[in-house]
C-alpha cells in the first residue's frame, strides 16, 4: 500500500515503568483530606479499603514507578496498541492537519479500563487481598475489573445500578463470564443497600448508592478491599501506560504531535493518554495544546468549581481538591455513562486551573454525528464517551483547514461502542435530546 | 516479560496476493451445475447476481490472485492479525502442546467476515456496480457487508431475517451505522416476499425467504448485484489472507504447526485459514492435520451425504456438490446462528470427502464451557462459532498431554462474542439445550 497507517510497538517495547506527573506539576496537589478533621487524610485511614501499596503509589514522589512483570504478562494480551493515521478523516475534512488515534479498544473488555484493572487486582492479590468489590453504571469499569480480578484469582463483586442491571444485561453477563458476582444496587447484601430499600423498595439505583455499597462491603471484611475505576492519583498513573506508548510511536514515526485531545468523565483515560507530555510543555520544549472534552450535560472542568469536594454522593469519601459539580448533582440521562460523573480527577483538575489543560464541552447529538461520520470514514465505531473527544478532533481539523496549518492531532479512542448500539439506534431515530447544565438550588 | 506470546506482521508484510486452491486439489472441483439443464451452468447465467470479476475468480486456475491495492488499503486497518501463543490454556490444561491463536476478531465488524466483504464490494465497484443486496440471520454477515460497501461508496441493501430483526437490534444498528439499508424479511420489497406475507402475515422470516429476496432485488435492477458471504470459491479465495499471514506468522517464529481447526458453518473462516497449507500436505512435505468442527445440531460433514444440492431453500441458487444435510433442512436454534446453514463450501467439502480434512461435531453446552474456560484462561470472550473451535483444541491438547506429545495446534479465532452474551447468560442460566440430529423424511 502507498502508505503505512499504522504504528506499531512490538511487545517487547512495552514500556516497563508508569509516568507519575505528582513531581513534575506546577505547584504541589493539594491533599485529601479527611472530613472529620478537615486535616490531610492520613495514609492508614484508607487501609480498611486499598492495599498499601496503591496507597502509597497515590501519594509517592517517584517521577518513575515499575511495572511488575506480571502485569506485563497481562498487558500484552493486547498491548502495545497502534497508533494509527486517519488519513480517510483527514481527506473527508479536507484538513491540511494529520490525524492520528491511539486504539484502546482492543483490550478484551474494550476499552482503556483494564489498565488500571489489572493492575490494581495484581497490587491487590501481592498483599493478600482475596476479594475485590466496585460499583458499575452500564458496566464498563465493571467489566474491567472483573477481567483484571479474573487475572490474578481474585474474586469480584460488583455492585450493578440497579436500572442498568436490568436494562443492560450484556456487560453483566461479561463481567459473570469472568467469573465475577454481580448485584444490582441497592441491594440486600449491605446495611446501606437494605436501608435505601427499606425507605424505597423500588429504588432504581444509582453510582452514589453503588460506591457506598461497594466501600461498606470492603471496610467490613478483612479479605476485601475496593476498586475505583478514575479519579485517584493511582488510576492515572497506571494510565499512562497509554501515552508512554504514544511518545514511543510518534518518536518512531518521526513525527510532534501538536494537539493531544481526549473526553473525560474521572480524567483516566485522558489522564493516560496525555499526562507524559506534560513535562515537554511545562519545560517550554513544546507548545503542544491538551484539551479535554466533555458532555456539556455534565460540564465539569467548564462549568464547575475548583474546590474540595467528595467524590460520592453518600459523602463516604475523603475530600477531593477537585473541579466539581456538587457531590448531589445527578447528571441527566446522557448516552456516555462513563463521563456521568460530578467531580474531576485532582491531577486533571489542577492542570485545568492552572491553565495547563483546555477543557471543551459539546452536546450529545452533535458528538453523535461526528461518531457515525468517523465510522463511515475510518471504519470503527466508537463508545459515545470516546465520540467526544473525535468531535474536538474535527472541530481542530477544521481550524487548521481555515488557518492553513499542517498541525498533528492526536486523540485517544478509549472504547469501542459494540455495547452502546442501543444510543446509535436512538441517534437515528432522532429520538436523542441535548441537555444543558442547570446549577441545582444547594441542598440545605 | 519471559516470552513474546505474539507475532505481529507489519502492514508492509500483509499478503498482496491470495491463494487459491482449485488448481492444486487432489482432484478437480466438481462444477456448478444449472438446474434447468443439470449441465455445468455457464458464467452469463451468474452474471445478474455476481459481477465478471467474482465470477471469473470462481472458476480460476491461477494459483495467485493479486490483491488489488484499494483492498489492501481497508484491509490495512486491522490487518495484518495478530497470532498469538496461548500459554496460560496451555497451563490450565497441563499440556505439552503449543497452542496458537488467530485473532479474527479485530476487524470493525469483529470477525472474519470482512476479509470477504470489503474484496466483493471493491469488485463491484470497479463494474460500475451501485449497489449489493444480501441476506443475514443475526447480523453477523449484513454488518460485514455493510463495513464493505460503505469502505467503496456502494448501497448496501440487508435482508434480514424478520425474528432476528426484532430480537437483536445491535447488530442492525451497526449495519445502519455504516450506512446500510435493513429490512426485516419477508419485506414487502420483493415479489417472493410479498408472496410469503400473503401465505403467512406473521411468518419469522428464515435464511432461505431472505436469501431469495436478495437475489430476486438484485436480478431485478441493473445497478444491483448480490453477496454471499460464505460458500462459494472466490469467498474462500478472499479468506486465504488469514492462512497466509498465519504461515508467514509460523515461519517467522521458527514453528511448524501440527494440527489446524476451525468451526465450520459454510466453511469460509476455516478454509481461509488451512486453505495455504493444503499443499504442503498433499506434496508429502508435512505431515498437518485439518480438523473442521460443526455443531452436532447441524452435523453437515459428519451426517450429509457428499452430493449436488441447491445451496438455498428457495431452489434459486445452481446445484453446488457439497457436504449437505438437505436444502429443506431447517437446524435447531443453536446460538452458533453462523454455523446454522444445511451445506458446506465445495472445496471444503472436496477436501473432506478425500480425507484430506477431518470433521467433527460438538454440542452446544460443552462448547460453552471451552469458551468460558477460554475466556477466563486467555482472557477473550468468543462468538458460540468460534467456541466449537476451541472445544476441538482442547481436546487435541488433552489427547497430546496424554500421549505426551509437543505438537503444534493453531486455530482460527473466528470472532469476539460481544453480541452473543444472550448465550452466555442461557449457558450461565442452565438455559441451554442440547441438540442431535435428526434426518427428516424426505419431503414429496
Amino acid at each position: 500500500m502507498s502508505e503505512d497507517n499504522k504504528i506499531i510497538l512490538s511487545s517487547r517495547e512495552l514500556p516497563r515503568k508508569w509516568y507519575n506527573v505528582l513531581p513534575d506539576l506546577p505547584k504541589p496537589a493539594p491533599p485529601p483530606l479527611d472530613p472529620s478533621t478537615q486535616q490531610p487524610i492520613t495514609p492508614d485511614k484508607l487501609l480498611a479499603i486499598f492495599p498499601e501499596s496503591l496507597i502509597m503509589q497515590e501519594v509517592s514522589s517517584e517521577r518513575w514507578i515499575d511495572i511488575p512483570e506480571e502485569i506485563l504478562n497481562i498487558y500484552t494480551i493486547w498491548r502495545p496498541t497502534p497508533l494509527v493515521r486517519a488519513r480517510r478523516l483527514e481527506q473527508y475534512l479536507d484538513t491540511p492537519a494529520k490525524i492520528f488515534y491511539k486504539n484502546e479498544s482492543y483490550s478484551p473488555p474494550g476499552s482503556h479500563k483494564p489498565n488500571t484493572a489489572v493492575a490494581q487486582a495484581y497490587f491487590n492479590k501481592k498483599e493478600g487481598v482475596k476479594r475485590l468489590t466496585t460499583e458499575t453504571g452500564a458496566g464498563q469499569w465493571g467489566s474491567a475489573l472483573a477481567f483484571g480480578c479474573n487475572a490474578f484469582g481474585l474474586e469480584c463483586m460488583v455492585y450493578m445500578v440497579k436500572i442498568s442491571y436490568e436494562q443492560k444485561p450484556y456487560r453483566r453477563v461479561l463481567m459473570e463470564t469472568w467469573g465475577a458476582n454481580v448485584v444490582p444496587s441497592p441491594s440486600t447484601k449491605t446495611k446501606f443497600g437494605r436501608e435505601v430499600l427499606e425507605k424505597d423498595p423500588e429504588c432504581l439505583g444509582s453510582l452514589g448508592i453503588a460506591i457506598s455499597e461497594a466501600i461498606e462491603d470492603a471496610v467490613t471484611r478483612d479479605d476485601t478491599k475496593y476498586s475505583l475505576g478514575s479519579v485517584l492519583n493511582h488510576v492515572l498513573l497506571h494510565q499512562t501506560i497509554v501515552g508512554l506508548e504514544t511518545k514511543k510511536q510518534f518518536e518512531m514515526a518521526g513525527v510532534e504531535p501538536d494537539v493531544l485531545i481526549g473526553c473525560v468523565g474521572g480524567g483516566s483515560n485522558y489522564a493516560g493518554f496525555f499526562l507524559p507530555f506534560v513535562p515537554l510543555k511545562l519545560e517550554g520544549k513544546r507548545d503542544i495544546r491538551f484539551i479535554a472534552v466533555e458532555p456539556k450535560a455534565c460540564p465539569t472542568l467548564t462549568k464547575g468549581p475548583y474546590t474540595y469536594d467528595f467524590g460520592d454522593t453518600a459523602e463516604t469519601t475523603p475530600l477531593l481538591k477537585m473541579h466539581s459539580l456538587g457531590h448531589n448533582f445527578i447528571p441527566p440521562g446522557i448516552h456516555a455513562g462513563g463521563l456521568r460523573y460530578h467531580g474531576m480527577a485532582p491531577i486533571v483538575s489542577l492542570l485545568c486551573d492552572e491553565g495547563i489543560v483546555e477543557p471543551r464541552a459539546y452536546h450529545q447529538i452533535e458528538v453523535f454525528e461526528s461518531a457515525v461520520t468517523f465510522a463511515r470514514t475510518e471504519g470503527l465505531v466508537c463508545a459515545p464517551e470516546t465520540a467526544h473527544a473525535i468531535k474536538a478532533v474535527f472541530d481542530e481539523a477544521l481550524r487548521c483547514k481555515k488557518e492553513g496549518k499542517e498541525e498533528v492531532i492526536a486523540f485517544n479512542y478509549s472504547g469501542h461502542g459494540f455495547f452502546d448500539l442501543a444510543a446509535y439506534d436512538a441517534y437515528f431515530s432522532g429520538k436523542l435530546q441535548d441537555y444543558d447544565y442547570e446549577p441545582r438550588k444547594k441542598q440545605g
